[in-house]
């Protein structure tokens, strides 16, 4: 027998009373703020100061919570990563919860909480949302879906479009974090306490990264897939063969451990507060420099660069034995619901 | 057993060489635009002439198909309508997908069509997307989230706050269909194929409303919660009662009989393709004038008036035996996964 007040039922999310009750009380308290407050259909914002940006990214993943964050924070963090690596400034979010039946408010009121101390530390505002339930399944509880705006700069271009032979490869940071403590969390592996997702609002890293010089040619936060997708994507799209060297891959020691243990290529698996830069040769230690100042950039390094063109380029890996490896996009599920 | 040329796997979700084949095979080429065809991390869009609106829904309708529309029409549409019932110029939509595994390929299809379809009816772009998929549970296919941009002319100002005693009451044709239909599906009854869904975008009926008279001073579509949800909104925000003829609400009588088949009050059934207006008593003829002259509004009538100010505002209906009656907002699960 489902609770009311300690669980959410299927009536929640009706559009009636016990909804408008549920909002109030459990979810409006913790993200309030001027554009949301009034909770008509939309939030109006103020007429920007350069062309916008549009993303969107639903979050599925299990469980809810892991070491390092949870699907709130992921979802904050995802939809303004994706904004940050178009070179925009995010600016609002839209948030959309799918409650499943039987969730305890108690994690409800959690994640909304994380969700709105996320939009603080990421300075973007939660300026309207939705609510609906779903009946009971396997004990989900929730799925969350963001999408955010943003104002892009007249004059910044970021993309694969000016992107030449020579220009050196960056990655803010140590990679596979999350997808490794979202997998520890999910097997009950012990060591699950020494390893946290690495999830982050990346905007103010990669504005000082963009300040830094104007020699940034490309950014993406290497999610689903990881390294390997994003370096995969660059490839095809340049038409040109990346070169990257195993050892100048920041990778600590308890995330290679987990993911032999796992069966994983720390390549491949997803990062949540990272971001892979092209830089252009001349500014590549400036970049550097600028990310190893700010906190979420500490362990940056240079790890490749960007070779010829090719018919059919390819990502090549130097390995730590001396031999080379050609790294692919993951083919399929390796790692679902991760988020 | 399944088959992933057929049916969407957990692997369609992982983020790799599956993902990128189902969207560029199945989704992409259905609604392809110069926004979202170069699928970078979010959508570029011009420094826009106003105000920016944004505006998020969720759905989560079973059956994912009923007369009348679908859960892709309907997710267009919602988005859409919200944008249009703020005032603003519906621009660009975002489009999350959260498929469950065994979904037949073909369903996605025939509802990525239907979204592609009615965006072009609505004159609005899907910019960017997201795909996820998540595990087999009671075969609903899918949920689907839009977000929509919208650019809002400085200037107007649409809300309750000018709302006054006099002022008329309008909904721009016949309610609770698409409730009635999505119910009437679900329940298989005899009579569902000639009950249809109202869904259709309204942003262009709305236009012609607001370019009829300057005073349109409110407008909500009735969606879950249905015409007495919004009116119980409308007297709680102004402190108003307002008064409603029975007699001057529009319901066919195919709607009237399922209603009381199903045991449901039409107030309270959800509508997809109706504006509630509240509109200054000078200007109303004007605007009932407007709708009449669209092919989304031929049965508008106007319905009821704003009273006086009130401690306890109440939203009464003048029933058609000469009685009154209180209408209430719906208090919980009447009408589960309508939308």
């Amino acid at each position: 027998m489902l609770e009311p007040e300690k669980q959410v039922l299927l009536a929640h999310g009706g559009g009636g009373e016990l909804t408008r009750r549920l909002l109030a009380e459990r979810v409006l308290p913790k993200l309030a703020n001027e554009l949301l407050d009034p909770l008509t259909d939309g939030a109006v914002l103020a007429r920007p100061g350069g062309r916008i940006c549009l993303t969107t990214d639903a979050f599925v993943v299990q469980p809810l919570e892991f070491p390092g964050g949870d699907i709130g924070r992921l979802a904050v963090c995802g939809t303004v990563n994706d904004l940050a690596v178009m070179g925009a400034a995010p600016k609002a979010l839209s948030l959309a919860l799918i409650l499943e039946e039987g969730l305890a408010i108690a994690t409800l009121e959690r994640i909304v909480a994380s969700i709105a101390a996320t939009a603080a530390e990421a300075g973007v505002v939660v300026a309207t949302g939705d609510t609906k339930v779903v009946e009971r399944r396997g004990g989900d509880g929730m799925t969350i879906t963001t999408a955010g705006i943003g104002e892009l700069p007249d004059g910044l271009e970021l993309g694969t479009g000016t992107i030449a032979t020579g220009d050196a490869v960056l990655v803010t940071g140590a990679i596979a974090e999350h997808g490794l403590a979202v997998m520890s969390a999910r097997k009950g592996l012990s060591f699950r306490t020494e390893l946290r997702s690495d999830v982050a609002p990346l905007n103010g890293l990669v504005g000082a990264m963009l300040a830094a010089a104007a020699g940034v040619r490309f950014l993406r936060d290497p999610t689903r897939g990881g390294l390997a997708g994003v370096l995969a994507d660059l490839a095809e799209q340049t038409r040109r063969n990346v070169e990257v060297e195993e050892d100048a891959v920041p990778l600590t020691p308890v995330a290679r451990h987990t993911a032999e243990l796992l069966g994983l290529d720390p390549l491949t698996v997803a990062n949540e507060g990272k971001v892979v830069a092209v830089v252009a040769p001349g500014d590549a230690e400036k970049v550097l420099a600028a990310c190893r100042a700010h906190p979420l950039g500490r362990a940056a390094a240079i790890i490749g660069r960007v070779g010829e063109r090719s018919d059919w380029p390819l990502v090549e890996l130097l390995t730590r034995a001396g031999g080379r490896r050609v790294v692919q996009r993951p083919y399929g599920e390796e790692l679902p619901r991760i988020c």
